[in-house]
């Protein structure tokens, strides 16, 4: 069995089956049989030919797969020695309706067909679990409301944030990402068909009746044209993925850095070490940055065999299948990770605000400096500050401590003010407010 | 001046100068006194001191930008300077009122609106020009509805096309990843406003107005919430930028080789050679190319840093605007290049016939195997099809004759067929129907 | 099986077979049974506690390879199951020994060997096809030494080459990138050895003793220290390799040019069409240039996780293994179809020669100009060049004719001149020295 | 002024001058007089012309850098408008010897050749960096040989290692990227000059003269070949480059983490924030990780134009100079950064120490368990340590209080190793002899 170890961060289980070898020889026997039934309905081929057709093609596991990715070696393609043995299945039985296999079709035909057809089936793959993370961090948002922790940028500590607004903005991050790549796998959901050179000149007149009954028999939308070399729905499902997996990533570097031993706010359930018994490691961000670092240079790989020459290229659409299949599976890999991450997330708000306390309330003299400013000017307000600043880090003393001390600030500010200047919670400003609005945007409606 | 021979294929003149220093200080400046006013009008700063910002800010040429880019090396941004320098301005004649510059942003808020501001104008241009571009290409296609010409697959000769059709592919392409990315500008146009950690808490309680109205001031979308490290709008817009100019890399691509002297099909107006006086160059399509092999890594380096810690990220937002500047000045100039290279095409239907017809008909091999499949079977079809290709490889003759000469083929088919069986023209399937679907989706309504 | 017709055109059996499961259990049995003999030869552990783990260990196919993969998903890492079972089957006929698996190393110590011992297997077979393509390429240039073609520039006619230089300079490339491809493989080919973080320490004094012997157990190089996080080997391996077959898709590009219909200068043994019999495809071009168009994107995904953090890092080591395999094989599939391409192209001289005689020598244009400029003057020459080309358009003569006509140049110009103007083999420059020197540096020493 | 603010993170004022308009154009200048004073030496151009061109060409900033950038656009080359102004210019005065201008050449050669000459300065400053960041990190990892710290992996505390080991693997990991890097940048330096297509027929036999004498004139080394579409030095440039950026990253990566609040075992010099007066950010750690975010992808812009068409490609070489430029820029803005960094970089060996004192000792776990198990067996061990690891997760204990108190290890290890068995620096392994392995390789040879 190929690369299972290699690619074990790499994909699950469940979509390595769609992208393998069975599951594609099936796309295409599902092409191959729904062609010759949609050709026999407009009257192209004879109608006991296409019987026979979907009698005799057997099942993918018939087909000897190494033998078709052998000679897909000299033909540039798997297509052609799959058609060849379909049609010497059919032929053994009777010759008469092997006549009409794969009749009026291009090689590019059935293959885009087929992988067309394995990504309907990711999408559902997908679809299933992105809806259960989109829940899963909905509810941390909703429950972590008031939890209260350290802004952090550029990886310094700053004023506070909610925990419950870091999760709604992986939320919303995640969810229309989400949208949009759900939005692109319906739109790469089409049928493949156009002949030779697209423009179904073997069928005649019955051209584009043949193309539409073979889209409606696959569950597939039809095309105004064959896509032969116009990649764009492939291509924008590809880039879409690449943003999805970017805001799953956003998610678990997060949590990857928040789960540090120093840090200590979230843990993951985590897997152990081979050799350090104490150890539980983020695992599952591990696998979700696994897929961030490979998914733009995927991204990559495929734009740049997008533009394909004349009616069907070279090189281009070559490069696409282990692309595409390997994006997929990245994505899914990511999501598999990234649910099971937040399914089992433990959360740690007195470690949120033990780190906003060891700040020793520094994180404040931005507020400080924003409500003094009006009063005594900015440069003032930068002295003050300065000086408090300065008194804390040479003692053991905390910020609210020093400002309550310094008769400069206190005349000039509200009691209140003064209170509360190192209160986390009485300078949240908007997060409550920014949290809803951006779950709403992606709650169900009530039913 | 910088690196204007070195970027002179990868920018046009228009699009540079929106990312130029004037343009993008220029930009900050209004973000600063919009905010300054919408601070003012609700009640955050005196009104006052909004109107001495506005008025002392003074025009972008009056900033030292060659001063803000060095600087921006110790604070890691140029917003940090700039802010500096305005402030100092405001002070020099009115320092109460430069108290209140900037108040309650971010340095990322400011930068971050300036590139939208960019990108709004970057809209426009591209928009322009593209629309100038799907008038053109349907124009094209509509004049050679019926101008028939090889189909090529994998860079050899298969049964016919119209470059109608091939123009409307072209146009096709173009159109549906056009209006994906105008539609991603537009996504990203919209404010940004976050304050330190993405709360607006220097705000209190007017921080969803004040951005609000800073938003409606700049003309720019409401933002449901900052979007300090949910980097999807950019990310989307450089991946659209991408596919976009894929579409316009097949037409450079098919052009360029239609162009090459053997082939002869279509002309570029061109451009000359240092060295040699004969030549015309396909520079147009060179340059179309040029962006191609540079935009899957610019969207790659663009995803590469999305996945931002925390409430701003380290290094991936510091890598976005290069990045971010290059992918839109990439596009422009290609699809500057993609116009003139389509205004000024010159097309030779003769030489396309004549291409057609030096492949003494063979590419009629497969309409003539599947019309003789269903009477003689798969097998006897291709012997005899092989028997006429042998004949025709050995001599002079062409398909059309050694078929008519052949009673074994003579003897099944319909007269008709015999006849015509090389006619291009006969051979076309549903070329004119696909390519008027293709073109309807695009064309503009009747008014 | 998973993914081996998506893959057929990305890898080639042999090599698919290196990452496959069996080769990686493989590995990393070797490292721990070379690891426990390693640790017995230096009295770390009892010499019949390693003895029992060689003998206990089994074989590769003794291993449940989707169980090791499932788990993987766990502990991120499926160096932590396959540990787990090698001890269990150590441990259920001698618990005494299993004490002793695994002992000192770490989870990245075993895989990353495993996947640096495959390489070593790579590289093996990749010597021998480059070696064979470079002594082809050598042959081919040598016995076109003298066979004249147009050169092109831009995808446009300019003045002679020849076609021994031009495989001289697909030699060249290959040959340099193929040199320093196999220099990359042999310096990624060391032991990894390092522990928990790095410092051996499980081992005590024994750490550098037992690496050493170790990698020269396993016939690997010492290591200067682990490289747990240092990943340069593997990068500039990766690179390598992108380089290598950007050298191979020069070679196929050029022939799938070469091989259209119209110039008809080469053409490759081939393989058919699916639906067209008359069709013979550039179906190794196309495979070469699938790989051109990954391989950039795999390095980019490459390098996108290589800084990594502290002593193992997180997401970036996790992306490398499938990055890495996905990158060989891709190497290997272009190198396998180039040799197929070198070994069976025709070449064709005779249209070699038509394709310079139809451009009625109007390449010669540079030529004639430089030859008059000295006399006459520049602007004078450019005048009667022009004169000369205009004439051609009009009529059926050729440029040598015209030129032969003109008693402005003729009076002008040495007879000799006048009569070779339009010569190709009398305008060849340096070429047969470039090419001797270009196969000079990569011919084998004579012994 | 172009670009400044934007690309103000992706360069250095040194850096960004040598890709400036006057460098390049002075670097074309540079080739076309060398060319013609090397012809003349040649005979093959008068000598009175070859010293006209040099007397008359004039400097850099006489020569209109926008107009050649806009006509570039026609041509798809700056070349060509720039030798049309350099001939003007000298017909101006002596149109005798304007004839001779450019002679032979075509206009690739110019502008390679100009880019290389800007490599050839690039190199000097990224050398003297280089020394000086390898000088820097050697003195770092010599101070703090016996500084002890956490080892981290996969972001979770593990055994310890010396904060000099963790700065040798720094120092090595950019001094072999560095030498690499050197050496690309020496083997990119050659001459440029073929003619048309690559013959340098236009010189007849004196072709590889005057290429030689030219590579002499320009300092760079003669090439065995002109280099037209074998761009393989150029892309081992550019992929050197991003494998060096990749070290540098590792290094910043690391001191962004170290430098957390919650982390405190190191401070960059810092920049401010615009909001924030309490902040010291990780700035020069952010413009590292920004290039490090682009380059991958600016490397695979690179790979994806490399395989260009027959003598002279379409569009893989327009796209080049912009990727080569901002690769190298970015690769100079990385390391301007670090030597800032690593030059004021400053150090908490205390609370390194702190950090591993509040895990407690949980990371000695591994040691202990291999200490017991070759007396108790692996089960027995793990029993054990997973006891003493609950007992301190219950309680306040420390592990080595935890250990000491539990008979059933007591009893079965030594009296040493059970009172060191929670000591830092008794469980360093082979930390030292490593860092010294590891920098003994780059250490200056003593005078």
């Amino acid at each position: 069995m190929r690369g299972r170890l290699v690619d074990s961060l790499a994909t699950t289980d469940a979509m390595a089956a769609l992208f393998a070898d069975e599951s594609i020889i099936g796309g295409m026997l599902r092409f191959e049989t729904a062609l010759a039934q949609s050709e026999a309905a407009c009257g192209v081929i004879p109608v006991p030919a296409a019987e026979a057709i979907a009698r005799l093609a057997g099942s993918a596991a018939e087909y000897d797969a190494a033998a078709i990715a052998r000679e897909a070696r000299h033909s540039a393609t798997p297509a052609i020695p799959f058609v060849r043995m379909l049609t010497a299945r059919v032929a053994g039985v009777d010759p008469a309706s092997a006549r009409f296999v794969h009749f009026g079709a291009t090689s590019q035909d059935v293959l885009d067909t087929a992988l067309v057809l394995a990504l309907v089936r990711a999408r559902a793959l997908i679809a299933a679990d992105h809806g259960r993370l989109v829940a899963s961090l909905m509810a941390l948002s909703d429950r972590h409301a008031a939890t209260v922790m350290l802004g952090r940028t550029i990886l310094q500590p700053g004023p506070p944030v909610t925990f419950g607004l870091k999760a709604a903005i992986w939320c919303d991050a995640v969810s229309v990402a989400g949208a949009r790549l759900l939005h692109a796998f319906d739109a790469a959901a089409r049928v493949q068909f156009g002949g030779a050179v697209g423009t179904r000149a073997a069928l005649g007149a019955h051209g584009d009746e043949v193309a539409d009954r073979l889209a409606d028999a696959l569950g597939l939308s039809r095309s105004a044209a064959p896509w032969h070399t116009q990649r764009d729905s492939l291509g924008s499902l590809v880039g879409a993925a690449g943003l999805y997996v970017a805001s799953l990533g956003k998610l678990a570097r997060d949590v990857s850095l928040m789960m540090q031993d120093e840090v200590g706010e979230v843990a993951e359930r985590g897997g152990g070490s081979s050799t350090m018994p104490h150890k539980r490691n983020p695992s599952a961000s591990a696998i979700v940055l696994a897929s961030v670092a490979r998914m733009p240079g995927l991204v990559a790989a495929f734009l740049s065999g997008m533009s394909q020459e004349h009616e069907r290229g070279i090189g281009g659409w070559h490069a696409e299948a282990p692309t595409l299949s390997a994006a997929v599976q990245a994505t899914a890999s990511a999501l598999d990770a990234s649910c099971g991450l937040v399914d089992h997330l433990e959360v740690f708000p007195d470690r949120m605000r033990a780190n906003i306390d060891r700040t020793r309330g520094v994180i404040f003299a931005e507020r400080l400096t924003l409500a003094l400013v009006p009063t005594v000017g900015r440069d003032e307000a930068a002295r003050l500050v300065a000086e408090a600043l300065a008194t804390i880090r040479d003692g053991g003393r905390t910020f609210g401590d020093v400002i309550r001390s310094m008769p400069a600030i206190t005349a000039v500010l509200s009691a209140d003010l003064v209170s509360t200047v190192d209160s986390p919670d009485a300078y949240l400003g908007s997060a409550e407010q920014i949290r809803q609005r951006l779950l709403a945007a992606h709650r169900p409606l009530p039913t």
